[in-house]
């Protein structure tokens, strides 16, 4: 089976080696901190130094076992202070989509179109009903359309959401795989840290198994996100923690980063290279500067088509997975080229394509 | 401070040097694997062994980032199936109450002796109200009491659960935590595995910041189970499990917990001689031949003395946190003797005798 489902990254995007020794030396140097129960917030250096990169004291940084699971406890502690309603983009993340209707909450997605979440949908959406406890966001290479939010839209977004004091959750995961171009400022970085709490995670830049996912808090929410997460672990793995700080402070972040950002890139070029020499006609296609995962639009019901692929060998997860109670994408697909090779990528379109009919 | 309130090992109980042996090899042998994203159910090799070693399959073994997690997905479950009412121990874990009460359970105490819960006392709490949707019992070493349930009451709590249909929840991190004595039979295996939910941890017999617990799981529970565990994490962090398991494979696991045993062996006879040569005449304590807690009577409202104690230096944590709602426990205090030096326990139990008077 080759897999265009799996949004996670091929085994060589993992630093093997690298991380054993980081390990190692995480517990020889600071093994009762990073063995023994802890602060729920997170690994103490790590913290600082997240503190520093994002400008905010190490107190308003949550670390937690994955992004996932914060997202769980901010969301909580959101939904708390704002009532249910909550906007996310169509298509969004879909176990964004699962945590949101475990926690009772009301979610409308807005549309978006290739440069992201529509700002007039958006003010439209914001003045139609009571006002959200908050707006979820991928603004950068989006889980799953592959899409970045525009730079003027950007600041669109930080206003309307500050006009309408309804608090942004900015989920960035991505951000920091970009293949090319230059990043746009992040939605936490254009409001000055005011109303967006902002989330990414460790998984996509270092190793997902490691779970460390991280939020920026608004002052607010400290108190009760750090109560949800003492009552569900006490303490987060903060071996995880100690072994990312690890590879950071002996200065292999960046330069692994670097090497993954190649791997993928030559994923993402193969990919766009196969549809456009493979894939019919009507079929459409977004072009992501970074991430893992393209969205497509392919006219057919995508449903039925993944029954067929199945049979074929290849798998996609189809586009309605991704929208509020199944209410959108049925003709589309999320395509992830993080974890197959650039051969599978090319056959794996192949047999895609040849399901779709030819292009001409 | 000298912390009786700590519930946590003493640091040398902590196997630094051959942890860190055991994270850089997991990660070489089996690096892509304790890395990545991958089963909910947690590090395949673990799963097997602890599978064997309660005689069910591995598919019935969740490995949660510790126990507690687990419990939440677990008390979950159950309350989705049995209702909302829960009975406990009294006194019981705290954080187990936290959580019950998150999940909007009706938690009502049986009253223990020294031999633990009450038969007669738990006989007519079944027969009183609604079926419960479990009992959540300690039973050996109980925290907060130390106190273990008798081979006798044993039978009876897992006869009186078959005849009332009602599951119990047996959550068991401190049994290998043994000084003497023979082991009496746990719940889960007088039960031959039927109705009863076993829940134990490695966070006292290696390290509580690997954060690796664990559940044996009814087999209706698993699919409940495990979908709560994927919506909030994913996959748990397979390095502290695959470390674990390192641990396990060479041979270690075994004589570092004879080892445990002996630091905590000392610290508990410290506590009890010291509480024999100064606390005052009035004052009754558990003897626990295992574990880290023993459990006080004191006569005065423990939470007066807990003002007057930090003052003096020392802590401990007052008996009303273990019962719900705080009713109950008014002159008891647990006093873990898990976290502080022999030397220290002599001195906090002085301190705390002079504020309770002199015992003649």
């Amino acid at each position: 089976m080759i897999s265009f489902a799996r949004g996670a990254p091929a085994p060589e995007c993992i630093p093997v080696e690298e991380l054993a020794d980081c390990a190692r030396v995480a517990i020889e140097r600071d093994g009762v901190a990073a063995l023994s129960y802890g602060p729920v917030g997170g690994y103490g250096p790590l913290r600082e130094w997240l503190g520093e990169r994002h400008g905010v004291g190490p107190g308003r940084i949550l670390v937690t076992n994955g992004g996932l699971q914060g997202l769980v406890f901010v969301a909580e502690a959101l939904l708390a202070r704002g009532g249910r309603r909550v906007l996310v983009e169509g298509p969004t993340y879909d176990r964004t989509l699962t945590i949101l209707a475990r926690l009772g909450a009301d979610v409308e997605a807005v549309p978006m179109d290739e440069e992201g979440i529509d700002p007039e949908a958006l003010a439209a959406a914001l003045d139609a009903g009571p006002a959200p406890a908050f707006v979820y966001t991928i603004p950068t290479f989006q889980n799953p359309s592959g899409r970045t939010l525009g730079a003027e839209r950007r600041r669109l977004l930080v206003e309307l959401a500050r006009m309408h004091r309804v608090p942004l959750l900015e989920d960035d995961p991505y951000g920091l795989v970009r293949f090319e171009g230059d990043p746009p400022p992040t939605l936490h970085e254009l409001a000055g840290g005011d109303g967006v709490v902002y989330a990414s995670s460790f998984s996509k830049t270092v190793a997902p198994g490691l779970r460390v996912g991280y939020f920026v808090l608004a002052p607010e929410l400290v108190a009760p996100a750090e109560a949800a997460a003492v009552s569900s672990y006490i303490t987060p793995v903060l071996l995880g923690q100690a072994t990312v700080w690890e590879l950071i402070r002996r200065g292999g972040f960046e330069p692994n980063l670097e090497r993954v950002r190649g791997l993928l890139r030559e994923r993402r070029d193969a990919m766009l290279a196969a549809l456009a020499h493979d894939f019919p006609a009507g079929a459409s296609w977004s072009r992501p500067e970074g991430g893992y995962f393209l969205w497509a639009e392919l006219g057919v019901d995508t449903a039925d088509l993944l029954g067929w692929a199945t049979a074929a060998g290849v798998s996609f997860v189809e586009g309605s997975e991704f929208f509020p109670g199944g209410r959108g994408g049925r003709t589309a697909a999320r395509l992830a080229y993080s974890f197959v090779t650039p051969a599978e990528i090319g056959e794996g379109v192949a047999r895609l394509a040849e399901l779709l009919g030819s292009r001409d």
